[in-house]
């Protein structure tokens, strides 16, 4: 059992940056060993831990694979515990801190990772409610795509028995986030009508099932054609191809009168199609800047652009229309009480069957370069995962790297072709043993 | 029982001007016989009606006193009723309409009012859920401040037996806009905190009873010192003299971590403290302007001092902070049903005795000027009412008036000192007598 990890930041303070060299390195599939601090003599007793780190803004190759030298002995301070983490969400917002347009992500080099899920191994001597062996789920503003972390045990939430690891890690962002933005900003009631912009993301698919929730909503999502059959099954009430309708003239066909909510995660001029779509009375949620993404990296004209036609809202045009515009990032969100609050209601949704995290797929951490184009690209359905633990036959030899570490830079095969689907990983008899204990 | 009276625009659609001539007039306590069309031929034989129309833009003097010649011979159109009017509301709508700072209220010659009750006198035949002899309020976007009035049957609401007219009168605009505010676009619920700027103004009140109606629920209010007391008593948790003290300061000192809810009246410079003021997940409500009103002519620095002021927020910037920047204003919404099923909702609370609409003061049609300048300069506690019928004593006067056209450069004292206190005037016998009926 390892005794030492990297620092988390717990989501009520700034993140900081994380004691991490920032020298160049290469790719994310060669594991690296970081470098000791200074004057640090390394102990070889203590088993280093696999932790995705960014280290500096850009492409996909500024996210890398690093063995750390962990820190504080593994050993929880009073309020924290010690989780061995089992499996990590990926976020939209990771990408945007890739190209470093997160602000709430400290400065590189640092460890990534809002959410995962995973086991306790060790508890502070004030962490009453928490115990060696539960299965929980973690939330942090950063630092949580490592083999085990230590975190605040207020930010650890226990999982239902019959919850997996991926689904712990994919349900806390996605779901937090669509149910505050759905029940306690946009006051969501029976026989309104919705707008979800990529519906076949994460969010997406949480806000749609949370809509079924309440009797009556309709549910307008967008997304690409091929995408269509799999989100009307999820609950959808009209699926539109933004990319070869116009979604304003689609949804006016269908309802005149225009929306009550619209979820927005892109920005710019969508928030103001979106606005303009809103009944008197309506509210819209901006979430996110997506549109300001394109290519790997930042690109300046497309957040120009993005930030251009970013609304910009003064309230007497809001009381001429009797609207309401709200934002929401959890990142940015430092109630804790209310996260949990908020988080005992899902999980009861959960246990009722009402609610379940669609895994799209699952990538070793050697993959995260996949992973992240497989978002980048719109190509999921669902959230995308990441597993600490080595891809099989890649285990030994890791070994081999944390004895003979000048090998390292003629490794492994790309990583392109090696997720893992979905059903394959559900399967995986130790995880489903794990589910029991 | 007379049969015609000036055309009111229904709220659901855009105001029009009142076929009213534009000629100078003399102040309002003055009763003028206002001009036949062009080649209009007086009909004797139609009682005239007292109308309140705003004759231009300007000061209190704007406000004339007129007789009119009613059109469409009072007879109701398929969906309309005919309402006799025994008391109408006074809003802040109507002062800024006044000064040409309300663009929902079509251009002078225009009758003002939005909200009265009174009885139904006829309807027409496509009604089927009003008879005559149904006591009444009636919302609508002007044109109410007359004794006969022209209304879509759907613009009126039954009032329950025990509710005066002047309450009639009083509940509509006040405790819609308090209501949806606070419940469809704030979501409050139970131990949440709440501002509510101008807390002895007909909104502030509705809103301090409807907040108790939630458990747990803090109000905060400002208001002058001598108000306190009052509105204390009506449920208050803490009044604040924002003209002796930093409201911002005292809140802060209280409920250090900020409020829930901000309902915000003044625009301008206060919209950015409530801004300031809200926790993550809170909401600002904005719902006037009243800090572009002055004097009592429009105030081009005032105003210019509000616009430049006023809140202007990127979706950006709601994200970081996690909040909510609403606009309403009952006058540009067009929904009725969505009006009429918050009416339903406040109708049983008054019943229950939950609601219960503070009168102010009552001012004859003559004296609107004390009216108007007792709203102005805050010296109201609650709702300032305003009657049609004449002043005692009166009456023979407007009879040869009537009559004796030329005579009315020479009239009555000034209405100043005639207000009728509230006492007075519930005890009214004719009054409790319809009320019975």
């Amino acid at each position: 059992m390892s005794t030492e990890t990297a620092p988390i930041q717990p989501l009520d303070l700034d993140p900081h940056e994380t004691p991490d060299p920032a020298e160049p390195s290469p790719p994310a599939d060669d594991v690296q060993q970081s470098a000791a601090a200074p004057g640090e003599e390394k102990d070889k007793k203590t088993p280093a831990v696999r932790a995705l780190v960014l280290t500096g803004h850009g492409g996909y190759d500024k996210i890398k694979l690093q063995l750390r030298t962990p820190e504080e002995g593994g050993v929880p301070a009073r309020d924290q515990v010690l989780v061995r983490v089992k499996a990590c969400g990926l976020n939209f917002a990771e990408l945007m801190g890739r190209q470093g347009l997160y602000d709430a992500l400290a400065a590189p080099p640092v460890t990534m990772g809002m959410e995962c899920a995973g086991v306790v191994e060790a508890v502070g001597e004030d962490v009453a409610e928490r115990k060696a062996g539960d299965r929980v789920m973690v939330l942090s503003s950063s630092g949580l795509w490592q083999e085990l972390v230590l975190v605040p045990a207020d930010q650890t939430f226990i999982m239902p028995d019959a919850m997996s690891f991926q689904e712990g890690a994919a349900l806390p962002v996605n779901y937090l986030t669509a149910h505050m933005m759905l029940f306690q900003m946009a006051n969501l009631r029976p026989g309104k009508s919705v707008l979800v912009h990529m519906a076949a993301g994460g969010v997406g698919i949480a806000a749609t099932q949370l809509c079924q929730t309440v009797s009556g909503v309709t549910v307008f999502g967008t997304a690409s054609a091929s995408k269509h059959k799999v989100i009307l099954q999820g609950g959808l009430s009209h699926a539109i191809d933004y990319r070869t309708k116009d979604y304003v003239e689609e949804i006016r066909t269908i309802s005149p009168k225009g929306l009550d909510i619209v979820l927005d995660p892109l920005g710019g001029s969508d928030t103001q199609k979106g606005f303009g779509l809103l009944k008197p009375m309506g509210t819209i949620v901006v979430f996110g800047a997506a549109n300001s993404v394109t290519g790997q990296k930042k690109n300046l004209l497309a957040m120009a652009k993005t930030w251009y036609n970013q609304l910009s809202i003064s309230t007497l045009k809001l009381m001429q229309a009797n609207k309401s515009v709200c934002g929401f990032h959890l990142g940015y969100l430092k109630d804790f009480t209310l996260i949990r609050q908020t988080m005992d209601t899902l999980l009861g949704l959960y246990v009722q069957g009402k609610i379940k995290p669609r895994i799209d797929s699952t990538f070793h951490f050697e993959e995260v370069t996949d992973a992240m184009r497989r978002m980048h690209e719109r190509q999921n359905i669902g959230k995308v995962i990441l597993l600490p633990e080595p891809k099989k036959g890649e285990e030994k030899e890791q070994e081999k790297e944390e004895e003979k570490e000048q090998e390292q830079e003629k490794e492994e095969e790309p990583a392109e072709a090696s997720a893992i689907p979905q059903e394959e990983e559900e399967a995986k008899p130790e995880e489903v043993k794990e589910e029991q204990g």
